[in-house]
């Protein structure tokens, strides 16, 4: 009764759950299909290229809960693969929409440009089965809107990316378009009530009797959507709260009760001994991976955790299969009264005494990260790239509201500089005023060319490169002066004018190579509000790097030399 | 009785069959492996990422014969894999190793960075078996030095990418070193000489009958490594010679007998006719995808068609599978004696007269080509982008020797660019002076930081970008003025700063916009004979396309049109 083309069908799906800009590149595959964003009232964002278009569809999903990628058939798609593989890894949903030859060549087997010259035309998509929740093959228009409600369904609720192959005659397909009326129904489905009340009760049961019970908030908290209900915990039960790394930014750090940064032997000052004298650890989300354990450290009895997740929930030993931790948690809140609390540890943002007196005026990570902390604003959305970066952060003590943004799992460099034009593009849409990337010079190398996007689309990020002559990460690990270890120097900030930028007008670059730089440029208002891109070369010392990192790092090349 | 570690088996089997350089990036489980390299004799590229790398890796392969590629667990193999793919399609052997972590962590199931974080550890490579044809992981060092050898072989004789998976802890591994006495044998297997022999007497009987026989040289007689067969039958035989535009660079273009670029409607002037009124084609190594026979419009009759390739031969509808082409063309050569032969086309690199008599000074894709032809020296290698270049060189005649490099079949743009930095590596390595590149502004964006790898191996390209506002080739498919096939204007030549290169002592850029700036630029010597890499911005009209891209955008919309 209203005829509406697939294309149409799909990106109005995409306008309805939250999406509103669709990262990608144009290929022949798929151009008439971007004829229709525009129409669904969507922003084009035209990438750089695939991988950085699928890091910067990570990034935004990550901001506004969900995104869209749109790549063409083989040489987009695998170009774009590890991204999306990455997303999978950390849980962050994104439709990934493959324009691909029409239906009618594929029945052909025609030998077509971007074919493994075999006619198999499922090479790519079986490719991407294990790195996506859903695959389907949009190949059928009786089919269509079915497999793309339930694909953009379950790429929300398990938040995972989706695959979607949209054949070139399938696009201006004619499809009812009356379901468009109802929307997808993204609510978790609920526990069952009996099975929920059980655990409810269970948890209670060791919650009170604990005598210095804990919170530990891990990634899976932000990634299954139960920070609402973790805020709540926290506030109402003022039990001491930590995050590990790649929880950071899931708790308001001005908190009475934040303790800090957990990950074992690289805890924040004091953390280490509140959670590991626990005699219960709330676990919320873990992904006790090395890299967020400083090397699998951790040191917390299973004896004495709860670990709540989005697919189960486990007491001690005792699992739950399929007892999600939102209901559980609710219900925890809603009974739990009061409980015994032990103070945890404050953490600041000083800079540690050895650095506060110290007379070098050479910027040292130990003193850079907490002195970055006082100059963050509420708000503001941080991302870190793996590398000195993703470690310092766990000494930078946020404001209010601050929301992280790393890959300390998948840990593919150059994520970060991708991320962050979708992140910010995300933050302008959602008025929020600062995204702040923080990247190496090593890893800023593999995807520096997104700079350029940022400044066709008008967004306003703040970039530190930090400039210690290559990939010191590495070096900890193995070679610390072996040649494989540096990388070319680059005028980094003179790309900015390359890409368009246009200093002062809209752009900004800075170089800063001494604390006392660094205080001035934090403490100049235009640079903490300006409404273009800023670019900032930041020298931090080859052979610096952050405690937590070199433990990090010695555990790393332990592990991979173990006989 | 001679142990030497897995690692430097590898490298030294690897310096063995002629590579002298191995791309890749570093990551902690490749770093040990990495040390072995210098002490093999061999170079370390360090690419900027590794995308590129692949690319870089497949351009040093189809110079030098075959090359080597190290990339990391998940993230650097993933980031690779696009290239892998375009190497698989095109046949061009790339030795892929893959550092992974060690057997023990693996048998562990850690939850390792780099991982999907369920704990398997095959998902990678289980992705690279639809690309690879070998894949094999070295879990077991008895195994090892079997697998690495046999990879090798694999890789050269079926020029295609092979897959290595080194685990950290059998980078060490002794194994027995005495076999490294006994080279890998990298002959092709003969054909079975009774089939041989009767396809032999076939092919003769009608070469002999036929009255205007032609040869057709096509990709696979270069990647299959039968050129020096083709030669000798091209210069003895006197047939008229045609290539198509994936085996461009095969045939030397000054022989008298060689007719130009055959692809149906897109073909060089009067080589349509002549090779579709031939009453006998020697077609050797054909590839007949859309965008190598100007979509689809290739007219030959398979009646008079003998094809010839490397795992069969075909006489008209008669298939004679695993006869190899090499042996059979040294027979037909060494037998055939005198042919008929009818002249073909003389090609040249007049610039049409159209072009000739215009007075405007604007670069036009039509005047270019032909004009550029002039200048290329012989033993110039060539690298055109997916884009106008790929169909513009249509229009080129070379001088002898000329070796030209382009992914027709596979077409992933930005590999023109990554490829030149392999290519103009293993050029410095053979003693070959001009490495050429030509890329179209969308192109180069996507991968345009490798040009920061040339100028830290001192490599002396000329890179030509071609600047026409964006993506024209997809405005000949659709959306001539859509705003998707627009991108961003960069200051492009500004790009050799920022790398680090000094004009004028490390790097030379330049800006051509009329016709007579391109002429002076050619009459230079000294950017004719530079040491070191030149950069050219090439301005033309973001509506002009060359005739042959316009027929095959047109066939390619038709196609993805179909009903
Ligand atoms: C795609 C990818 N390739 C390679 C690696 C291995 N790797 C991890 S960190 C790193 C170096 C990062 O260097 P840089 O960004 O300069 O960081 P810093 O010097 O601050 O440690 C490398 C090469 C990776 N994680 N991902
Ligand atoms: C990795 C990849 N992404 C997208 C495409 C689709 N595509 C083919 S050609 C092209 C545009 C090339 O533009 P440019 O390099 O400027 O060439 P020209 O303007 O000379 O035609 C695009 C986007 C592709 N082939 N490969
Ligand atoms: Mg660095
Ligand atoms: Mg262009």
């Amino acid at each position: 009764k209203q005829p509406v083309d697939v294309a149409e069908y799909l990106f109005r799906r995409l306008h309805e759950v939250g999406v509103r800009s669709v990262h990608g590149l144009p290929g022949d595959y798929n151009l008439v299909a971007l004829d229709y964003i525009p129409k669904a009232g969507l922003n084009w964002v035209g990438n750089v290229n695939e991988l950085n278009a699928g890091y910067a569809a990570d990034g935004y999903a990550r901001i506004k809960g969900i995104s869209a990628l749109v790549t063409t058939f083989g040489v987009g798609e695998l170009s774009a693969i590890n991204a999306v593989a990455g997303a999978f890894s950390e849980y962050v949903p994104i439709v990934h929409i493959v324009g691909t030859p029409s239906t009618i060549s594929q029945a052909d087997g025609q030998l077509l440009h971007h074919t493994l010259g075999n006619g198999d035309f499922n090479v790519f998509s079986n490719m991407s089965r294990s790195v996506s929740c859903v695959v389907s093959l949009l190949n059928d228009p009786h089919m269509a809107a079915t497999l793309i409600d339930n694909a953009i369904r379950e790429c929300y609720i398990q938040s995972r990316p989706v695959y979607l192959a949209l054949p070139t005659d399938m696009v201006q397909k004619k499809i009812e378009g009356e379901r468009l009326k109802t929307p997808i129904d993204l609510k978790f489905p609920p526990n069952n009530e009996e099975k929920e009340d059980y655990v409810v009760d269970v948890v209670l049961k060791y919650l009170h009797a604990a005598k210095n019970p804990v919170v530990l908030v891990d990634a899976c908290a932000i990634r299954h959507r139960v920070l609402n209900e973790v805020h709540q915990l926290v506030e109402k039960s003022g039990m001491p709260v930590f995050v590990t790394p790649m929880g950071k930014g899931a708790i308001n750090e001005t908190l009475p009760n934040y303790g800090g940064v957990y990950a074992g032997d690289g805890s924040n000052d004091g953390v280490r001994e509140r959670v590991e004298s626990s005699d219960l650890v709330l676990s919320i989300g873990a992904i006790k991976s090395d890299f967020n354990t400083a090397g699998f450290s951790y040191r917390v009895s299973q004896l004495s955790t709860i670990d709540f997740h989005s697919t189960y929930t486990r007491v001690k030993f005792s699992e739950y299969p399929n007892v999600r931790m939102n209901g559980v948690l609710q219900k925890v809140i809603a009974k739990m009264g009061r409980l015994n609390i032990e103070d945890g540890p404050k953490p600041t943002n000083k800079v540690p005494s050895a650095e506060e007196e110290s007379s070098s005026e050479t910027i040292t990570q130990a003193w850079f990260w907490p002195t970055m902390g006082q100059w963050l604003q509420p708000k503001d959305i941080v991302i870190t790239e793996t590398g000195t970066a993703n470690f310092g952060i766990w000494e930078t003590r946020f404001p209010a509201d601050v929301t992280a943004v790393s890959q300390v799992l998948w840990g593919s460099i150059g994520y970060a500089t991708g991320s962050c034009q979708g992140v910010a593009l995300a933050a302008k849409e959602m008025g929020i005023k600062r995204t702040i990337l923080f990247t190496g010079d090593g890893s800023f190398q593999l995807t520096a060319q997104e700079v350029s996007t940022m400044i066709r689309q008008k967004l306003n990020p703040i970039i530190f490169v930090i400039c210690n002559e290559g990939y010191t990460i590495e070096r900890f690990i193995h070679g610390m002066d072996a040649t494989y270890n540096d990388v070319q120097e680059w005028k980094y900030k003179d790309l900015v004018a390359v890409f368009g930028g246009e200093e002062g007008k809209t752009a900004r670059t800075y170089q800063v190579k001494t604390k006392k730089e660094v205080e001035t440029l934090f403490k100049d208002e235009e640079f903490a509000t300006a409404p273009f891109l800023q670019f900032v070369e930041l020298y931090m010392p080859k052979e610096d790097a952050p405690r937590a990192l070199k433990l990090t790092a010695e555990a790393s090349a332990r592990t991979n030399a173990e006989k």
